[in-house]
């Protein structure tokens, strides 16, 4: 074979294979007003590999209603091209979903909003959109902001994501360590600030709420405004409280707040809170499909628009989102809930290329021990360089991948699901789902 | 040199050069509320040429308050990579434009709505990225679609764009003649359209009105229905109407009419019309930039918004533009003025990439005799088949860009800049602009 036909084989872009590979890594005891993060959480690997023999990645969600969805949807790239993905979106349509999956209402398991159809298979449609783009950089020696129209900055920034937490997981249960230790006060949250600057260089603060009573979570904004004063700061009740007490907290911290992110549940309740206050709301509730946004932006419901790229529908969506954005006079920063590296290149990549981009990104990634890549991505003055190198510019390492894979096989399934309340209830038999709003 | 050093070299991707070609091409005397299209319109060919040798091609409208800022922002892509396109945007906003361009008002000249600063240099910029797109496509072997995605359908539809016209300019102009012979009532309107589906197979047909009272284009359109019956009819009076005339044409048409396009000037207008119809709205006039959407949108002014990539900033913004439409339940297909090979090229790859397009796309290109390609692009069935070859899929004919050029050059200024009014009084010598509305 001659140089040019290698490089020519090289390029072909058709899909052969998707290997899909759940895994379950290892989460700390963060706490939400649903209960608490189990000590593994599942994710979805998706590689997609080019008859050119060029390998994309892809990361999702991994629990099952995802799984159930991510093979047939896998199929239809099969015998495609990676550079051919507007077509998958209609394909997709035609893939269905357990209408069990589908409740219409907010995601109890993951607060991560409306539970349609739709938008679990653009859950799965972004990995696979992700590895595509991966795989197209790779083969054409582009990286993937490149493939998007280009970066327009050279490092993305994050915010410190604190947690209360427990320093760890209940007796009984198979959990990682970590070193961080408990914070479930004020003092608390102040310490685990000042841990994520040292560490990270962070320099904005969200702190996730819903957890204590709304006057102690007060407290805790107020005392990282003396710590860190200044900084942005954003608290997220993940929609704990009614219109009233959202008002209440806006009033008192709106002297601090960059944002209040979903202090109460649904675009009406959202509207009113709004209306009602000077202080932004950001939302990873309320707008998180495209059908959502007509009415959120009639009624400015929301000031800031918090993008997960994985329920958007993948990269080029997060751009056509950020693109609604503008348009309307609407913020938009991005949403993480627990993920790995995968995905946070690919967080990284696409907000490279977004201009509004004004807010710092969310990511949970300090708080993964584990992931599947052979380098780690680096939070560096709060921030992560985009990657130059073609594709998403991350590896696979394969022990790792075929470790937390082997973890998800062992388990009995009590842990392929995220479960927030069932791990509260491991050390409070009594708990519940918090009926809303809890305050 | 090794081959595969020789391979990198073609793919460098940095802009070495821009070259700026104003032509004037030959346009029928098209009769339109504001005057007649004169004997030649001013186009602008850019090509974008890569330190790796590659050429790009782009165009855009030629009139002279372009061609002022198409130097400026061509500079800005010096040094820069084909690939590179996001950061334009906001470097684009450092050109500054002449205050005396930007009236705010409706652009008197050419119909295509607002005329703002931000419009100015959207208009150039469009033509770049389409030179960029162009050259990254050839650069690495793939279409343009592909760099946006990909296509979701091989062919592209368009409609026959019929005109009110005179079979010739008016004597003592200089002028290409063709063989279209005149159309002033019903029958030649219908005469038009027959000779529009032999020739091209378009099964979709729009009338430029605004050029005769409502009742003879109500008739014209009422002969087209009789000669194609249950084929989706068009009437375009270019904001010519006042609310009351505009409803009852609605009113009179309402049983053949896909929709009606701009028939009052302004949202205002627009959205009381819409209120009183159940016509679907379509708009090149009222909407034509992002700022426009928000209010157009929310009092639900138009139900289809006609894209036109040039004013609208390119191909990726045209992107941007249908989900924002596909978002708000708004319809999306695209608008044409004059134009060449080159832009309808461009206009097909992006098409081929909306999902949402649900109208035939308007094209002036059967009017054009006159083009700067090797070969003209073809329609067939009514369609133009989505070119699959690298980049646009299309070749500059130097001749004759050279040739179109040199008639730009030895033109006195009388044509640099459309005038559709001044046409006009070289046969009416008493014709001024019509105040609005003129019915
Ligand atoms: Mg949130
Ligand atoms: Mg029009």
């Amino acid at each position: 074979m001659t140089a040019s036909a290698s490089a020519s084989a090289s390029r072909d872009l058709t899909v052969t294979e998707v290997r899909l590979t759940p895994v379950l890594v290892a989460d700390p005891p963060l706490l939400n007003t649903q209960g608490v993060h189990q000590p593994y959480t599942p994710r979805l690997i998706v590689e997609v590999v080019t008859a050119g023999g060029i390998t994309g990645l892809g990361e999702t969600y991994g629990d099952t209603k995802y799984l159930e969805l991510a093979r047939p949807l896998a199929d239809r790239l099969l015998g495609h091209r990676v550079d051919d993905l507007n077509r998958l979106f209609a394909e997709a349509d035609q893939v269905a979903v357990d209408a069990a999956r589908v409740s219409g209402q907010v995601d109890v398991g993951g607060l991560r909003g409306v539970q349609t159809a739709d938008k679990l298979r653009l859950s799965v449609l972004s990995a696979l959109e992700v590895a595509c783009l991966d795989a197209l950089g790779k083969s054409l020696g582009l990286p993937v902001h490149a493939l998007l129209g280009g970066k327009v900055r050279d490092a993305v920034e994050y915010s410190a994501y604190l947690f209360y937490r427990w320093a760890e997981h209940p007796e009984g249960v198979t959990a990682e360590k970590d070193d961080w230790g408990a914070a479930v006060d004020p003092a608390g949250v102040v310490e685990q600030a000042r841990r994520f600057t040292e560490r990270y260089g962070f320099t904005s603060f969200k702190l996730k709420g819903g957890v204590f009573p709304p006057e102690e979570e007060i407290a805790a904004v107020r005392a990282l405004a003396a710590a860190f004063p200044g900084h942005p700061l954003r608290l997220d009740p993940n929609g704990a409280w009614s219109v009233e007490t959202s008002l209440k907290v806006a009033k008192e911290l709106g002297d601090v707040l960059e944002y209040l992110e979903d202090p109460t549940l649904g675009t009406p309740a959202m509207a009113e809170v709004a209306a009602g206050t000077e202080v932004p709301l950001a939302t990873n509730m309320c707008v998180t499909t495209f059908a959502e946004i007509k009415e959120a932006f009639t009624r400015d419901a929301v000031q800031v628009v918090l993008s997960d790229h994985h329920y958007w529908g993948g990269l080029r969506n997060t751009r056509h989102l950020a693109a609604i954005c503008r348009t309307f006079g609407v913020g938009v920063s991005m949403h993480s809930n627990t993920h790995l590296g995968i995905s946070l290149a690919a967080m990284t990549h696409v907000a490279s290329t977004v201009p509004n981009l004004h807010h710092a990104c969310d990511s949970h990634y300090p708080w993964q021990s584990e992931d599947v890549l052979t380098e780690r991505l680096a939070f560096e003055g709060g921030t992560v360089r985009v990657p130059d190198a073609p594709g998403l510019g991350v590896e696979l390492d394969r022990d790792r991948l075929a470790f937390l894979h082997r973890r998800w096989l062992d388990d009995d399934g009590a842990l392929r699901d995220r479960d927030d309340a069932a791990a509260m209830r491991i050390a409070d038999p009594s708990w519940t789902q918090p009926a809303v709003p809890r305050w």
